[in-house]
């Protein structure tokens, strides 16, 4: 068991690392969440009949009342109506300012249960246990949530920190290999923009199974670069939009498959071969050796080094990235494998020298 | 001019009370959002053809692109759908996190127009440019922002602090008196809670020509006891529930006439006499002299002083406000005029004592 403390502003948590969890939820809660009587527990159809019910059991054994909702599972779900829909459910349910959500599932669920905390009642406690390895790196820190506009993804949102997270590494051995992947591809990015020796560890441990063998030292390093990059930059203004490496093109790509074709980790994968080629094509890396063991890392997790997307279809996305700061855009490269560089570019310096990487 | 200075732990702003600012906004604007270029104004559709052609003159002077929305007037348009309508319509202007939305109308436009800025891009800043009195005295201070839900007002939404609020009082001009009497309810109540000195001179200028005669004194006056309640509380969590006044019981009248036979401000006018009454019940206030001239005052505006609410309705009302934490519910009576006491009341406790005044 590890357990990681994230230190803001406003609200310190802790996130636990422990096989098993899943059953001690109950107590968990009730030590973050002293004078919460109800829970609202908000799970996806993927989810529920794994595990809702092994959750319900701890909940009510620590003297909780739980009722919730369960959601399509998908991306789809992220949208005005299933929030409005979770609102009313928690009214429903007569929750009040010092009851909590809970948030069981992948980052869909995270998301959007944790939006919908943020903002009922003005915001209740809000406690995430997720299951899925891409949420279990990516979402447990730094308190985003939102939902997707017909304009693109997380366009409504706001910042809302969990009380607690609690991670069952267990969980993960439920997904199915592409959904496994999937979250890799975040993994990957953290060695890539900030730990060099985590980029080899896993240049080391090529499969599924030597993740799983060493999954709680990899999911403490992922939320521990991600702690260090959002406290140094909690409402996210500045050094944490090295995160984001990757994301601007895989956005792109997301677009392109109409979020259904190209699931998050497979987008940011293709977009971090190319962000990383085109900050070695304008300089800014000094050698060309990483690119190369990034594309082999990627590929031994059956992770796209390639997208097919159309011009508009990345001319919009650039154009469109909420990252940009009025006509400029903050584009993420590597300075060498392990250190990230944002840097500002104009919106069409961008897209002439994506051409030129794309175009290939 | 009068010019009132918020400072709150995230951030600070000033609230500039002057005839004719209307025409200046455009520049004040400038002066606190220098890095925007769009403006999204949202408005409706009983001020847009009275003040929205001079506000976008100011603005286009002012060298601002705006564009925007004018929604139906009345408290019907604070649902979740118009929210996403505007969530959609700013991300159709390509509104980027350096831009700013305006609301340009009463507490209505005020309350939706800052809750889509609190999360459109998980938020962007916020000017307020309140053109009734309610929306003047009530909303430009404290940074509540919310939409309905089925089960009640003000159910969905965050606290987002406006980046400058703009009150010309010669907007005041164009309201009608019921518009008018319906912002005085909550001028009465800054005196009833926080300031015999203002209800004494209030009772002294009871009448709309007389309060306009004042009316930056009294604009001035009404802000600066919010500024002085929120500041010490800025996430409603103690003291700020002195404002509640005449509000748990207000919300039932407001539930009983579906949110639109009894306006807020008339709602809390009957909700402060019961709840003026119930406090000398108890032996809360010392002695009943401020009942009648609370009454005397509130009927010089055309205030009620009594609706008629079904008991079913009042419980209601009562057991779902979501000012109560977990069985409780904090009922603000006054020790005095101009003193206000949160008391926590067991919710029975509260019915049975409401029974005894209501029922007389």
């Amino acid at each position: 068991m590890k357990t990681l403390h994230i230190d803001l502003k406003d609200r310190s948590y802790n996130i636990h690392i422990a096989p098993g969890s899943l059953d001690r939820a109950g107590e968990e809660i009730k030590k973050v969440c002293p004078r919460a009587k109800k829970l609202y527990v908000v799970t996806d159809t993927n989810v529920q009949p794994l595990y809702l019910d092994r959750l319900g059991k701890s909940l009510s054994e620590a003297g909780f009342q739980s009722s919730g909702a369960v959601i399509p599972a998908g991306e789809a779900s992220k949208c005005p109506t299933l929030l409005s829909g979770l609102w009313e459910g928690m009214m429903k349910e007569d929750l009040t300012r010092t009851d909590a959500v809970v948030a069981l599932g992948g980052g869909v669920v995270g998301d959007l249960a944790g939006f919908a905390a943020a903002t009922v009642l003005r915001g209740v406690d809000f406690i995430q246990i997720p299951t899925t390895l891409l949420a279990q790196v990516d979402s447990s820190v730094g308190g985003k949530v939102a939902i997707d506009l017909a304009a693109g993804k997380n366009l409504a949102g706001t910042f809302w920190q969990p009380k607690a997270v609690l991670m069952d590494p267990e969980t993960l051995n439920t997904l199915d290999d592409k959904t496994f992947s999937d979250g890799m591809a975040e993994v990957i990015k953290y060695g890539c923009i900030a730990d060099r020796d985590f980029f080899d560890f896993l240049c080391a441990h090529p499969s599924r199974a030597e993740i799983m063998a060493n999954i709680e030292h990899v999911l403490y390093t992922c939320c521990d670069i991600k702690r260090s990059v959002v406290e140094a930059d909690e409402r996210d203004t500045g050094v944490r939009m090295i995160l984001n490496f990757g994301h601007t093109i895989g956005h792109a790509y997301e677009l392109a498959g109409n979020y259904e074709k190209w699931p998050h980790g497979q987008a940011v994968a293709a977009g971090m071969c190319v962000a990383i080629q085109l900050g070695f094509g304008l300089g800014i890396m000094e050698n060309d050796e990483g690119i190369q063991s990034l594309m082999d890392l990627l590929e031994a997790f059956g992770l796209p080094t390639h997208i097919d997307c159309s011009w508009e279809t990345m001319v919009k996305a650039v154009g469109l990235d909420k990252k940009n700061q009025g006509e400029d855009l903050t584009m993420i490269f590597l300075r060498k494998m392990g250190e990230a560089l944002p840097t500002k570019m104009k919106r069409d310096a961008v897209l002439e020298n994506l051409e030129a990487v794309y175009g290939q």
